[in-house]
């Protein structure tokens, strides 16, 4: 595949390209139907046995028993970030909320525009979130702890999960989700937009536990009801039918190829580890996220100047390297490196650093 | 394309031949950016000519002045029925609504959910939703009339719109939407789940008058609210932007190989005219929408019994003709024939009747 890039994109973001030439060669006749898969009906066994297969291969993934049901909503994680308070803290309960970063806060807001009652327990602001907080006290009544397990702009990960006791957690799993084995034993909720690590953009799989799906409500409308995706194994309406498909396939390639979580997540370590190394090795670039914090999947750092990194960026697409300017908020440079990003394209990345250093440095 | 079937699904639906070939040949790499459709950021050059092509392409289509905004929202036509009261009802103000069946039934459900006041001043239901309400008086100071420009289940249409004078009219048209040239000048907001006429399923068109986004109000949840839209170009967060795309390519295809919506019409107009004719010069099959209400894409008919309804639709299948079998809540049978589905399709589709009813009659 000449003509192909290393991507670098922080999401929407490289998927596995055996999934990608899947969907093209089916792409008129889906499964012997005569009909593309954006034709088919979603109430058709075709469309069943692609829905019904990615979930039972994400409880596999994750080890979820049976008290976890998992959903496709379309809206991305943002529309989480209003059902979660409107579904679970509609009789006067509170929640705590960690902010470590900018998906957090915008948490936090829509909580807030509701005028759900919520306490912030910690926060990295601080420290313009180059890390993660520990040691939090959580409220004894919270109805949940919501956070993000991974923060894509400032390149903060939790190594590992809070211990919240018997409160669940509902958590922002959009750039991490499936790169690493969960402890699901204190997680009430997961959340995650698929544009990251498990498909494209336009869809979010929540996985939710049973004991809060029994809080949701009645009187809330149908399509912010998580009961409703539940009771209607995620389509009381037409689901995203393409994007379920294309999660189908990447879960497919998590088992089949790569040999689940625990395989999955030894690469992630060693293609964040060549990376960091390399940061920490050199004086011309810099490592902006704190250590004992830092992401696995989205890598953060500065060259000395704003002109230089200007010109990495351009060069490095040149160089088949794309994607690697920071978010608009903060500056600096990214690189993620999710799933679908395999070693061979951090070592090139890696080789192009050092050779932009000898001609810049 | 031997392979392929004609798709008289009711959504989703049949896609052009030449759209779906397109995706196919450059899904590896898409306008040389050496990645998918699929993996591009939304924050790119590429991805912002697709989605600005696809708003001027809507505003062309339609002859939309500059008081309209063409958004792309997740959630299918289900989430308007929940944004369109919280968006346009939020002081006190009360809405008109007609039902004309199933999809209305539910726009209504939706907005007594958010207990806001509505009246519902024509309904159909007194016949089975088989035909359209005429001659309706409206409140005085309605917000907006909301109604269900055609009714895929029960095969019913508004051959024209209601007079609504000075109120604006709120059209879900995912059914019709760019099957006809539309006289905009009553109506504030159309909204299409694309997966009939225009798209995959995954994300909804939403066509909206400045007077009404002036209306929203300010402490709604941001993804529940027109305003954020409108403001970021459907960008506020991560667009479903392979729908998106196959919308573009779509509305592409009604410009430059159909030539625009009044050709489109004539088009459309032949086929049902075609398949309506046969209904109506048969003893055998009988069509089940009032004349004067019919759909001219959603055909419905019945046999003369439920046992000859179950083999027609599986012979037809046999011989690649799928999508037959009419709504579960209803029974009978139907034939979509939206946009993409073309007279060829139409004219086998007769053949194979005339042939079924020599066999079984």
């Amino acid at each position: 595949m000449q003509d192909r890039i290393h991507n670098f994109n922080a999401g929407p973001a490289a998927l596995p390209l055996t999934v990608l030439e899947e969907i093209k060669d089916s792409f008129l006749n889906f499964a012997g139907s005569g009909m593309s898969i954006t034709e088919i009906s979603h109430r058709s066994k075709w469309f069943d046995d692609v829905i019904n297969d990615a979930v039972e291969r994400t409880k596999r993934l994750l080890k979820l028993d049976d008290q976890y049901k998992v959903l496709f909503v379309q809206g991305g994680a943002s529309m989480q970030f209003c059902m979660v308070p409107l579904n679970f803290l509609s009789n006067g309960e509170s929640a705590d909320y960690i902010n470590t970063g900018t998906w957090s806060t915008k948490a936090i807001k829509e909580a807030q525009i509701q005028n759900k009652p919520i306490t912030i327990v910690a926060s990295s602001e601080d420290k313009k979130f180059c890390y993660i907080p520990r040691d939090i006290a959580f409220s004894q009544d919270a109805a949940y702890v919501h956070l993000t397990s991974n923060n894509t702009i400032k390149g903060t990960q939790f190594a590992s999960l809070p211990d919240t006791g018997k409160i669940p957690m509902v958590i922002d799993m959009s750039s991490d989700i499936m790169s690493r084995p969960m402890d699901m034993s204190h997680i009430g909720m997961i959340y995650a937009g698929a544009q990251k690590n498990i498909g494209p953009a336009g869809v979010c799989m929540v996985i939710i536990r049973q004991d809060l799906l029994d809080r949701v409500p009645e009187n809330i409308p149908s399509l912010l009801s998580y009961a409703t995706f539940a009771n209607k194994n995620s389509m009381y309406n037409t689901p995203p039918c393409f994007s379920i498909y294309t999660i189908q396939l990447v879960l497919k390639w998590l088992e089949e190829t790569i040999g689940g979580l625990e395989k999955m997540d030894a690469i992630n370590r060693q293609k964040a580890g060549l990376l960091y190394d390399f940061l920490d090795g050199s004086s011309f670039y810099r490592a902006t996220a704190e250590k004992g914090s830092r992401s696995l999947m989205n890598v953060t750092f500065r060259l000395p100047d704003d002109g230089l990194e200007k010109t990495f960026v351009a060069k490095a697409i040149e160089n088949h390297l794309g994607g690697l300017k920071g978010h608009r908020s903060v500056g600096g440079c990214r690189a993620s490196i999710y799933n679908a990003t395999g070693i061979a394209a951090v070592n090139d990345l890696i080789s192009f650093m050092k050779q932009f250093e000898q001609t810049s440095g």
